[in-house]
């Protein structure tokens, strides 16, 4: 994702200065291909850079690169802007915030809603959280990657959203996959099936995205299962705190879980199908 | 639902001879409107008619227009075209068959999924089941009636292919009210969120049709919660049979019992909200 999105922002004629990845390889690949730096430390990437972009995998490694220590974004970071792109949890995004404030540095979440595709091409969906003016600042480069750059409130309202957004997409997915499932199982033609979805009250983003290859167990993967299970439940997480039961999206977790389980979690999303039709010989333990 | 779409067969120039309802003043006044008969029992109907339109609410009233009895619709049925437009078990469909066939009549499954206005202007989405005969006789009726008319198989394909379809819409209901429930617990702006949902992941037919009903609190009902749960119920009943464990559609079903228990059965099935949000003061006990 981040390797698509800096080629992405190189072809639009902005200066890259480096690029890093824990994989030391793919950052030095990609930094022969844009003709950048490969630093080997995060300080580095920092004094080279104005605006750093983090696409990272999970709340723990937003603790990880904006540590407090000696290896961390952070070191000599003031006058930068850090834009988060990675889907972790609201508190990960204020927590980056409050340190960065801290180092003389600013921050933006830019949640994106679409995928590898979408980032080279600079047709992203973007979802901004933070401060009106690290968001202007941003707005240039933001505008190359995203076909749509919507700012939706302070730092941490993106992250919010984002998982309301796939939890409900999440769910979605759980419910094509029972009604294809259901349909296969009564002997039904799914071509026949998706075009009658389509057209009736069933339709919906992930039957365009995701029903034909729920059909074919075309699993190729754009939005790990794994990645499904973690944002259903970080919204979950949400919702128990403010006592909101939602038992439509616990259903779902609790199938993505089962991927996950099985060593299906790097299959996409779609591949629910395969833990929901009952000939598809995929035995999971619940 | 039946008197619209008597309306439109005879602006489209076919002639009404006869309608029939349990409430006798409701047939009559349609009759005066329509300038037929209203007669008081099945048979008559059937005397009066080639081609018979049955829209009644479940099995149980499918068991008694088509019963063995003398107040049977099959009276005197030889030659008779009977169109089921229900949404009732595939087996009711299959039993009004096979009676049917042996009092020398025909039947047509022709489930709907649309609404009222629909069925006044003529553009129902039709999907129909039972023998080729029985369809080719149907069409030039169920023309004028639906925008789309689509042979889906024999008796009972239809109705369970329009379970499936409800099923499925009635999970991805269930799942907006939960995302617009818990954007809304967490203080966000619902018309955002529900433009956010639209051009991403999350967007779906009922995010259209249910999404700003259930932020404005409008339940009026085109699709009641009543038949959700009846539709998700008979779809569940359908999976039990294939022995295939549906999750989501199982929590959906138990949202819309609740409102059933609850007193909300009436209401549209967006208003799952009701029950979904948590500071929509409705109490109730599961």
């Amino acid at each position: 994702m981040g390797a698509n999105m800096a080629r992405r922002l190189k072809d639009c004629g902005f200066r890259m200065t480096a690029v890093y990845d824990v994989e030391r390889r793919r950052a030095m690949a990609l930094a022969r291909e844009l003709g950048c730096e490969a630093p080997r430390s995060l300080p580095k990437v920092t004094e080279l850079a104005d605006v750093i972009f983090t696409v990272v995998s999970d709340d723990a490694a937003m603790e990880e690169i904006f540590g407090r220590g000696e290896k961390s974004l952070l070191v000599g970071a003031e006058g930068r802007l850090f834009i988060n792109c990675a889907t972790v949890s609201p508190d990960a995004q204020s927590m980056a915030e409050d340190r960065a404030l801290a180092a003389g540095a600013a921050t933006l979440e830019a949640c994106m809603a679409s995928s590898l595709t979408q980032a080279r091409d600079g047709s992203l969906y973007l979802m901004c959280g933070g401060p009106e003016e690290a968001m202007e600042r941003a707005r240039p480069l933001l505008e190359q990657l995203g076909k749509i750059v919507r700012h939706v409130g302070g730092t941490g309202e993106a992250a919010r959203l984002k998982l309301v957004v796939n939890m409900v997409m999440n769910a979605n997915t759980a419910a094509l996959a029972e009604g294809l499932g259901l349909a296969a199982a009564l002997g039904m033609n799914l071509t026949m099936v998706r075009e009658v979805f389509a057209e009736t009250g069933a339709a919906s983003r992930v039957l365009q995205t995701d029903g034909e290859d729920m059909q074919n167990r075309e699993h190729e993967c754009y939005f790990s299962a794994a990645h499904a299970a973690k944002d259903s439940g970080l919204a979950l997480r949400l919702a128990r705190r403010v006592r909101l039961e939602l038992p439509v999206a616990t259903a779902t977790k609790r199938q993505y879980d089962r991927m996950v389980k099985g060593g299906l979690g790097q299959l996409d999303k779609s591949g629910i199908a395969e833990v929901t039709f009952h000939d598809r010989g995929v035995v999971l333990h619940r």
